[in-house]
């Protein structure tokens, strides 16, 4: 007999909220304020969608929204495989499913891998919204401790392997990485991918960063044809393609026996956006041509902050080689009293600056306690104001609370 | 260490395909070999969604399609909310959340309330996909059986007491009910909600068919002030306005705990694709406008649909209130068998129909095995053709498949 307390589950009360949105309601009562307020708390991008977007719409003429197929509209199930073709990785049609966004694709893996109880190694910091994603599965994350004064490269083999338990099923990574910028090596590859075979593991590879590339090409796992039973990909629309109100990911993987959960699962929730479908179609079709400027711009951006940085004493921060975040290590105990403070307090001259803590960004307790993550998500101009507000912010921030 | 063989989830090859979509495939087939298929099988609108949604599209522009915040578009919110309060439910704003369809509403809803191992009660059959949501969620669903011989009636509240045990959190109903069209007499409901406070159970209130009431109006628990602490409504905006393929919902309910799990879910997919959200605005706003035309199309169907079935000997059938589904009791052994066959062999004059084997919507084994669901996808001529094909092939079956 059900006679307990009326309550929600451990679940929904345990799930992190988002470390990126939680300070965004007070950043909306600042601006009521008169307060300017950068943004480089998310990565919204602040560059137009494609031109062709517009016009889509415009001509867009159906007698009924209807429900697409579960795996996707055949249109843009292919459109995603000739998208793929351009970086020499190769699906049929049948082996990709069109998701709502890379979120779903990611939520999707974990549980076509993973049952309640299961475990799957990410790489920390890494993006928080596994965790949410971890917790409506109730799967565990287990996080191997990557460390912003080692580059955030991998540890050796030995002591990944250290973390591999009976209940492991897949390594989750992000490759170019957000939160960190980094790409992983060759080595460091083919270390995941030989851990991977030692241990019968799957590898859920989040490549939705993969033209934002500035100093090397990342590696996808995809080409490896020896992994194909084990490989899935999770890719998206939303940043390439300045499109992330779109909702259009994908995910893609040759193991027969994933592609058939993961499609029982779109049955579930049915279908994905029809006319979002529809709207992104000439932009996998011809990717490059929309990528290349965006691409361009964030690598500009990449650069200017990297420099600005190099006038603020006492933080840490490793030059990102993609994607378009960097995680800084402030010279304050808390980051997430900072960023409030910061957001909630402190302007010069109007304006202020909104951070993502870090903390959201680890599993294991305390760490990334002093760090925030920066996206590059203003222009040029503004994102060195951004950190020249930083820079003032910390100093008036290390008087005030000095120990 | 994991040595173990390369496998997926159990969740993954266990949950349940759906029942409705597997057929397609073969109905592809059939229409490529030039026999028109009468599709009887999916709730897909066949009339055009709302001319004002075209207009939207055609006058859309927007520079970047961008994220929107996670719990919704603050005019989508308050579109639904107005939505409601027209049928006298009232919500604030900070008690809603746009989901991704119906369906991700049902999925948060059951996650925010239960852990993996734990027990929500549903009706059936019920709608299918159910199924989908729980095995996603690692949540057991405890089905309490009704009859298609006495009306799809509830049984008297002592017989649904014995299903509750320690682990059940919530009553999980469709009401108007997709599969069976029954709407609950003010006693069922009653009986509902005297369990729940009994038990300290929440109440998942599924009323995306609110307005598809023919014979008596459907009575939402959320106008019932004392349970507005247990009461959590899914609605979506897919049927009554012919936009099944925009993908909009939404979760409604009075308890802070549920809308804080929920927000934190939402936060983890991030968004609802945002030019959905701006396209439903205006039906929201004015619902009874679109609505009212739909609705009575769909009563005349219910009509037809259930004078022609009165033509067909050995069947049973209940004369569904609401909805537009009716289940049919075949004299046939396995109706699965039947409706492949009918898809994959019968025709008349070049013409069959695709029907939905309501086994699916059934959990107990066995039940529901001679049953079929039949959508009102069709218009008037050709609904009335569809069963007259099905009378046709009934005869045909039962002398080709004699005992």
């Amino acid at each position: 007999m059900a006679l307990s307390q009326l309550t929600i589950s451990n679940r929904g009360r345990e799930v992190q909220g988002s470390p990126i949105r939680k300070l965004a309601a007070i950043a909306e009562k600042r601006k009521r304020e008169g307060i300017r307020v950068y943004h480089l708390n998310i990565g919204q991008p602040d560059l137009p969608s494609p031109e062709v977007v517009q016009q889509f719409f415009k001509t867009f003429s159906r007698r009924t929204i209807e429900y697409a197929p579960s795996n996707g509209l055949p249109e843009t199930i292919s459109a995603w495989r000739k998208y793929f073709e351009n970086y020499d990785i190769y699906f049929d049609d049948e082996e990709i499913i069109v998701t709502t966004g890379g979120s779903e694709a990611i939520a999707f893996a974990i549980s076509a891998i993973c049952d309640p109880g299961d475990e799957v190694i990410v790489f920390e910091p890494f993006y928080t919204n596994y965790n949410g994603f971890a917790s409506l599965a109730g799967v565990k994350l287990v996080p191997v401790e990557l460390n912003i004064s080692n580059s955030f490269s991998l540890p050796p083999k030995e002591v990944i392997e250290k973390y591999i338990t009976i209940r492991t099923k897949a390594i989750l990574f992000c490759d170019p990485s957000n939160p960190t910028g980094r790409i992983f090596t060759e080595d460091e590859i083919r270390n995941i991918t030989d851990i991977a075979r030692t241990y019968n593991l799957f590898l859920i590879a989040d490549e939705v960063y993969r033209e934002f590339a500035y100093d090397r090409k990342p590696i996808s796992i995809a080409r490896i044809p020896e992994l194909s039973d084990r490989v899935i990909i999770v890719d998206s629309c939303s940043k390439r393609f300045n499109m992330c109100g779109a909702r259009i990911g994908a995910l893609a993987s040759k193991n027969k026996d994933i592609i058939d959960a993961v499609l029982k699962f779109s049955m579930a929730r049915l279908s994905v956006a029809t006319i979002d479908q529809l709207s992104v179609i000439p932009l996998l079709e011809n990717s490059a041509l929309y990528t290349q400027p965006i691409v361009e711009e964030f690598h500009k951006r990449r650069d200017i902050v990297y420099e600005a940085l190099s006038t603020i004493p006492e933080i840490t921060y490793y030059k990102p080689e993609g994607a378009f975040y960097i995680i800084i290590g402030l010279p304050v105990k808390d980051s997430e009293h900072f960023a409030k403070w910061l957001i909630e307090e402190f302007h010069e001259n109007k304006e202020t600056v909104l951070l993502a803590p870090a903390q959201g960004f680890y599993a294991t307790p305390g760490k990334g306690i002093n760090e925030v993550r920066l996206a590059f998500m203003l222009n040029v101009v503004d994102l060195k104001r951004s950190i020249e507000l930083i820079g003032r912010a910390i100093q008036q921030y290390k008087t005030l609370f000095a120990e």
